[in-house]
């Protein structure tokens, strides 16, 4: 069918127990989203998970939206794969606006600082050695921190709050498709609360500019956990100290 | 059709020119779909503005996606109306997650503060008179502020943040179904950087508890504007001191 995608979800993005990363899944349906509407970045998308996604083959319906002299909007609603090959069940919707960020122009103000993060090869791995990592999402960025927080060490802050440099790990330089999925790669920042598990509902991202290549300064926060619920912000900077994604989530405990 | 509602979008929610203020639109779309999805409150809702909405009849299609025992997540679409009465373009597509907010129960850890404002008593109107203010969005709300901004004053602050209480100018008390819209309603943040004309491309709302009756504390910030294009991040916290909404909306100045 015109705008169908089947795609194989791979081990190699999974979160353990069978299933794979929110940020990878939202990868993989904006590449198949910006395959039909034919702009390069996306600026901004809107993903819902509604079940978890299972590694293995899957299915991408696409839709176009208003494609207008800016701005071209479409929907991507990923489905399970039953074993003959039939759709299954609704598991992720996405909505996202492609534009060419090349043509931006206006005017810039920046009133809030960049990460200060001493250079990446004086931080240390946030996770421990890449190499005995399980093969995973963990295996699969490179994160760096100047110092290990508080529940890597055994004791959380209590402040949910996570300043990294992160890459991928096979040295693939990260473009504006890859961002909005970036910003969900990373350990959770209620890890420092001593909340360990925890599922996206909806993640919202913003991508602000082309990224330059190198390490990515990243830094995730979280302000409020009501009643088990909390949202995750999340701020992406080049190399160059530029602003180039943001995104928040809303996230269940348990 | 099953899930089509005929709606009138008034001309006392108006920005000027004839259009509607998106935050109104929102609810709106929302009081349909929460009539289709059967749950109270919405959880999480995001709205892509592709055209802006005229005052006048228009269309909403609604479409229900999974319903779990927790959430139900579902679509609604907002179309124009042609003379003849005929569905026209699409203007608005909001994805939204219902849930029964009272059934919430889990840990909560609370961050950040709310906005430290006087008294509504002891504040001052934002706008100016409200039986002085031409009919439109600016009459439906009462906004008092401690100190009136740098823009009323003719000289924009620079700063990027307004705080201030809000309520329905009718006295009606604010539901969980109107809190996503009620952020939106309120003067961009940006007019204290001496931008005062912005319109969203998407806007998504988290809705955290329950208002309590009584004035809303509000604040809105904008931290990055790049290439004319910003964010605005919105709380609105009940008269109790409780977090009841964040939203973020991605804005394009001019």
């Amino acid at each position: 069918e015109p705008g169908e995608y089947r795609v194989d979800i791979a081990a190699g993005w999974s979160i353990g127990g069978g299933h794979a990363n929110g940020g990878y899944v939202l990868s993989v349906c904006l590449q198949a989203l910006r395959n039909r509407l034919d702009r390069p970045d996306p600026l901004v998308v809107s993903a819902f998970y509604q079940r978890r996604v299972p590694i293995g083959p899957a299915l991408i319906r696409t839709e176009p939206a208003r494609a207008g002299r800016r701005l071209a909007t479409g929907e991507a609603r990923l489905l399970g794969s039953e074993p003959d090959g039939a759709a299954g069940g609704e598991l992720v919707r996405v909505v996202a606006s492609f534009t060419d960020l090349s043509t931006a122009s206006g005017r810039t103000t920046v009133l809030s600082p960049a990460p200060q993060l001493p250079p990446p090869a004086d931080c240390q791995p946030l996770y421990g050695e890449q190499a005995e990592l399980p093969n995973g999402i963990g295996r699969r960025l490179e994160c760096r921190v100047a110092e290990l927080p508080g529940w890597r060490q055994g004791t959380p802050s209590g402040q949910a709050l996570l300043e990294c440099w992160i890459r991928f790990a096979d040295g693939h330089p990260a473009d504006t498709l890859a961002l909005p999925g970036l910003t969900d790669m990373v350990i959770p920042a209620v890890f420092d609360l001593g909340e360990y598990r925890t599922t996206t509902i909806e993640l919202t991202a913003h991508v602000r500019a082309r990224p330059a290549p190198g390490w990515l300064a990243f830094r995730a926060r979280t302000n409020y956990l009501i009643d088990g619920y909390h949202e995750e912000d999340v701020e992406i900077w080049d190399s160059t100290g530029q602003l180039v994604a943001q995104s928040r989530q809303l996230a269940l405990l348990g």
